[in-house]
């Protein structure tokens, strides 16, 4: 019954009436930083994550605003529901009315050389972000805490930090518009970030941190204080290099849904640093292959489409393991037609198929029983084999020297 | 009675039967890094603090051993039991006998512009220390600790480290082997002293500082993480421009006896970080002037002697503020004498005092009656206003060039 929030990009294609109707839904999901799991075949539901993290669902107005305010198109993750979630996004939209500045900041845990097709949907909503309100961008790579986290050692972790910057910059981020850094270079090299980290852990106690984060008697320090270290790039003071020592510039920050708990402390100590509070845009999870019920994870390779697939490993991988809402059989799928509530490669195409009239028009048919299975997976597999193969292409141009220049401490363009 | 460890620097000065006897000992003394208290006039019962601490008191064969492998007689701080503790000094020695390097690790909590004269204790043995072994020394201005658990500005915390480096510096400290730095900056500009703090934060839980220094759940994230920061340089491998990146140069610490703490916890972590363990120094508290039951206080103007402190100022302070144990009258003293145990000038001289006949004359003078209240103090008067004076002269002389100098990562004198 496509409940609201159940699956992104479906809100507007409702389940025909006699069509399998989704099972029981189990209320049981868990959302941390670290543990994305759902009790539904359908995935979270994105709607009671936003009554449980207290913040505001995105409607067709704020989209409209957007689109106004900047006069570009609005993202497909934004009009099907990918971009579900925000805080305060509106008070940024006031501001750059009035031509007050702000910068976006994102981030990614490299804990894996092998980035899979999951991370690029925060990448790429701060692509577009970026390109359309023509702003500042920080990109934290916590190599500090997979240190924390993982049985990694301090240089593998900052080494998989420059692998993964490769595949952020191949996004195509502007490098004067651009700050990637790391974690454990860039607190050694900027006072300013260390200080900003210490006014943040001077307001956070350890029940707070137990509170958000599920943190024990057991857990190291590093992880305690770490909240401090993803919290410090949403304000402006810890990049004097680029924003001249002002510490008023609000921050705007697309990020899974799953990082929000770090974000919610971070506005809580704000006012009391004379910050302004960051504003959020949440994204929803890109499922596993094997299906909603928990996301794509790259310590997971059956359940992950990596960066580095082949075309044939694409095709193998989808074909094998993505989970289908079809039937059992071709007579049956005629008759009663698929699922798309909970079949993965069609919510994978309602991700990286741009065309909207064509992603309805594969809605229709697979729903219908007129398209198979196997016929949507080889749109997919298209599709991905296209996002892959350009982006291992780009990657390729991306240089050593191109990721210095990127992760170097520097002024943007922009003037302040 | 004068027993072992109650007041350093007596011990082969046994008070005279008859004499005041001391009065009954509570057993009550509380000694952590920022808490100093003892139930006896007589001060800290240090004896029990090395049993309560699992250290090793230092005995006269360690003394000679001192003496006899660097060839320079021993400090008046060392053999009047100031330098009363120890761990692992007996390897230092055994490594510097081989030749094998090893390096000096000392600091101050920056807490307030006016440093007292209790606080060049720990800098006057470092000092003896560095001209005897001719070794590396580092100082550690922990301003980021004073803008955790004070109420001071993270920009005030920083103004203070540099004031106080002034005064480490009059001391006479050769800037050729010494680096003195700030955490709020060095942290934010050496990815090495980052990665070493966390991977001694890999390695610490909130259930062990929690039994160490006695945090809380309402104990900020800053203060929980703080004891990874202290004992980071600890490591050779904090200081890469110092040490060339080797990771083995053993450390020792001369410090006050409640920085021990954090010193258990350092070795306690480092033979998992495969670091080898810092020795240490452990040196006695310099007692406040209304008695040895609590240390000098900067923040109590009432209990302490400035280095900034006037002729005029030091003797008004000691001779109405410092704890006598003299008696009530002239004739009464003439009869039954003075009790060195609990007379705080007495004390102070054991420290300041470098004549160790004259010294012995004045305890047996004032224990006898044959020496005076008031004459003993004008003999300490005359000590502290030429120390104090004498400071501030050369402290004069240090300009923020100099500051600079000091602070600034580099290469010291030493190849490795």
């Amino acid at each position: 019954m496509a409940e609201e929030g159940a699956v992104p990009g479906v809100e507007n294609l409702k389940l025909q009436d006699g069509q399998n109707p989704p099972e029981e839904e189990t209320e049981d999901q868990l959302i941390t930083p670290w543990e994305v799991t759902s009790g539904s075949q359908k995935g979270v539901n994105y709607d009671k994550l936003i009554a449980q993290f207290g913040s505001t669902k995105i409607e067709q107005d704020l989209i409209d605003r957007i689109v106004r305010v900047t006069g570009k198109p609005a993202h497909h993750l934004l009009t099907r529901g990918m971009i579900f979630s925000h805080r305060d996004v509106n008070l940024i939209l006031d501001a750059y009315e009035k031509g007050k500045p702000f910068f976006l900041y994102t981030g990614r845990g490299p804990s894996s050389e092998a980035m899979h097709v999951g991370h690029l949907i925060p990448f790429m909503i701060t692509k577009w972000l970026q390109d359309i309100f023509d702003v500042p961008l920080v990109i934290q790579l916590t190599d500090d805490e997979k240190f924390l986290w993982k049985d990694l050692s301090a240089e593998e972790a900052r080494r998989l930090a420059n692998e993964n910057a490769k595949d952020i910059i191949a996004l195509g981020f502007d490098v004067d518009k651009t700050f990637i850094f790391s974690d454990m270079d860039y607190i050694g090299s900027s006072p300013d970030f260390y200080r900003t980290m210490l006014k943040v852990q001077k307001c956070v106690t350890f029940n707070q941190v137990k509170g958000i984060f599920g943190f024990g008697d057991s857990t190291c320090i590093g992880k305690i204080s770490f909240p401090s270290i993803q919290a410090a790039p949403s304000f402006s003071s810890s990049f004097p290099q680029i924003f001249g020592g002002r510490k008023d510039i609000q921050c705007l920050i697309p990020c899974a849904i799953d990082q929000d708990p770090y974000f919610r402390m971070t506005r809580d100590v704000a006012p009391r640093l004379g910050f302004p509070k960051p504003a959020l845009l949440h994204t929803t999870f890109l499922p596993a292959l094997q299906g909603a019920m928990t996301k794509m994870s790259a310590s997971d390779a059956v359940s992950s489409l990596y960066l580095t697939d082949t075309n044939a490993q694409i095709k193998k991988k989808i074909n094998k393991y993505a989970f289908s809402g079809g039937q059992a059989t071709v007579e049956e799928h005629r008759r009663l037609g698929g699922n798309v509530d909970v079949d993965v490669s069609y919510m994978y195409l309602t991700f990286f198929m741009e065309d909207d009239d064509k992603l309805k028009q594969i809605r229709e048919d697979y729903s219908s029983g007129k398209m198979l299975t196997g016929e949507l997976k080889k749109e997919l597999i298209g599709i991905l084999q296209k996002v892959v193969s350009e982006h291992i292409e780009r990657r390729k141009q991306v240089t050593d020297e191109t990721v210095k220049e990127f992760m170097t401490p520097r002024k943007l363009k922009y003037n302040y």
